[in-house]
């Protein structure tokens, strides 16, 4: 049996790290398992254009393996070619590069490991929301490059608490991220999609669903994309969408890049129609170099945890000036003695 | 009466915004209300040195007013010469900025806003938590840059699902940091206070209290210090305790800068003992050009990630080979036909 993998290239960190298994170098860690029973090992990066190594050995391998990171574009024409092939495996989830209408009538079978990565995704949403609302790559940049220039930085940073996050697609994924999203005290947690939760599970993690599309995103300050690729997915979020977005919206998308129109979101960050955007998913991937996506940059907004400290400070002085108490919890020092314990008097 | 105000420049970003309170420009928003009760307001940036203005207005000011991003430092020295101070106003959180004892000594008394941030630096605390064992920031870096080495990334890049999270100081910041922790399914979240939390407050979050410091941060691989700076916590995290910390941990210091000894750190880091270090205080605050914190970078270790999805392409091939049935939820396409409903089959 010929086994096809086309997996990338992981150079020298996987030669210095064996347990970077989806490489080349490391090739899964099935090559001694399937080889001494006698099959054949086909493992290679070079998956573009019909001198590929994949175009060539597509031809006669039973099983295709490849990865969502650098897949092996399996298209009707390719599988036409693939006069062997059986069964297709993606080392991962998500198998929109692969045409399952002509799978299904080729009775070619598709499988993936489902469920490998639904908690890795749904950390890298929580994370890409949290760093897009704080603003947190400019003030990084800033830092880096030695500069000191609080206001840049704060005049868009905002809190979570109080926002309204939605995900189109509350599956496993989806819903993982509600989950976690739970005790930041958001204004709301809504959900797109084709059913509904069941109620216990909207009920644990109080989420409201919204059944029309672009009722849903105008609704939301924070939409993220956890559904899969398919016809119906493919562009949704496009310039016609993105003109129901809330004005200064955050767009998260751990999903797929085709999912979103590249030069539409691009264009609605320049023009401030959404406030930025974060993601991991390129259609193409690997992404050119000149992808729009890799350096675009947001416009600017304003922050809101100033106005509690501002507030704050003017009660504080009104006080000092009537000659009224001051909230205990704000007093360190009073007249002569130390009102609290936080900084080490015991 | 003569209030004095030591805030930061905020320039153009300041001017149109209104709401950046924070800054020289917009005085904290209380300059009318002062004024019109004909009180002095002296605001200004310019705080370091004998000839600043902040030392030059302090001599006869009845009110200091500073933030903690920018802080005039008052030590005793200056406390001297301030012959009319009555009462600092800290616009923000965190008062180390006054020689506290002094402070007692001549009555003067010191308030902050109490709360104002507690929110905001839980939500910067989880992100940066998050970031740390993503490994978010070499893989943005490789982006920008229109690099595409998907394990150089990998290779040091973690779920947070399963790790040991502690914090040190279990206070309003640090509570609200293991609300926020709760649904990632930490292996464990533990804390490092001088009291135990209220059992039903610690159940709540499912954390246990470490009474011993070296004891705590040899149990964590994430630990976030969440404290005040004061005399007991001056350069806590140093050498010494550095030599406990688990091999390749992450330290996230959202508190204050002078908590972690600077030198230390960065040679924790750069010699692998722990793996990176995340935060946004300084000692001192603005931080100098060179502060090493503002570029050093972490060495390399290996992800977790991969390990899911190699072990599950081989069980779905061995399924193959030895005609087994394949899992339920893996197949997207089974012989001829769709098994799932997450392609848009409905």
């Amino acid at each position: 049996m010929k086994v096809l993998a086309i997996l990338y290239n992981g150079y020298t960190a996987a030669e210095e790290e064996p347990r970077l298994l989806g490489t080349v170098e490391n090739k899964l860690g099935i090559e001694e398992w399937l080889t001494s029973q006698g099959h054949e090992l086909i493992v290679s990066s070079d998956k573009e254009g019909a001198e590929s190594d994949f175009q060539k050995h597509i031809v006669d391998a039973e099983v295709l393996i490849t990865t969502p990171f650098h897949p092996g574009y399996l298209t009707r024409e390719v599988m036409e070619k693939a006069k062997n092939l059986k069964i297709c495996i993606t080392a991962g989830v998500g198998s929109d590069h692969i045409d399952l209408n002509a799978a299904v009538e080729r009775k070619i079978q598709v499988l993936e490991v489902s469920g490998s990565n639904v908690v890795s995704v749904a950390e890298h949403v929580v994370m890409s929301i949290l760093l897009l609302v704080r603003n947190f790559i400019p003030a990084h940049e800033m830092i880096e490059r030695g500069d000191w220039q609080v206001s840049d930085v704060a005049r868009n940073a905002f809190d979570l608490e109080g926002k309204v996050v939605g995900t189109i697609g509350a599956g496993r994924i989806g819903y993982r991220v509600l989950q976690r999203l739970l005790p930041f005290d958001c204004k709301e947690l809504l959900y797109y999609d084709y059913a509904p939760l069941p109620a216990a599970a909207a009920e644990a993690v109080k989420a409201r669903r919204v059944e029309d599309l672009k009722e849903f995103v105008s609704q939301c300050d924070v939409v993220t994309v956890n559904c899969p690729l398919h016809e119906g997915t493919r562009g949704l979020v496009n310039k016609e969408l993105l003109k129901h977005f809330k004005k200064g919206a955050w767009l998260v998308n751990t999903a797929r890049g085709a999912i979103c129109d590249k030069d539409d979101v691009a264009e609605a960050l320049k023009e401030g129609i959404i406030n930025g955007y974060s993601g991991d998913v390129w259609n193409v991937q690997p992404a050119p170099k000149d992808h729009a996506w890799r350096t675009m940059k947001n416009p600017l907004g304003a922050g809101n945890g100033m106005a509690r400290y501002a507030n704050g400070t003017r009660s504080i002085l009104e006080n000092y000036l009537t000659d009224k108490p001051q909230e205990p919890q704000n007093i360190i020092v009073g007249l002569g003695k130390y009102e609290t314990k936080a900084y080490g008097q015991r």
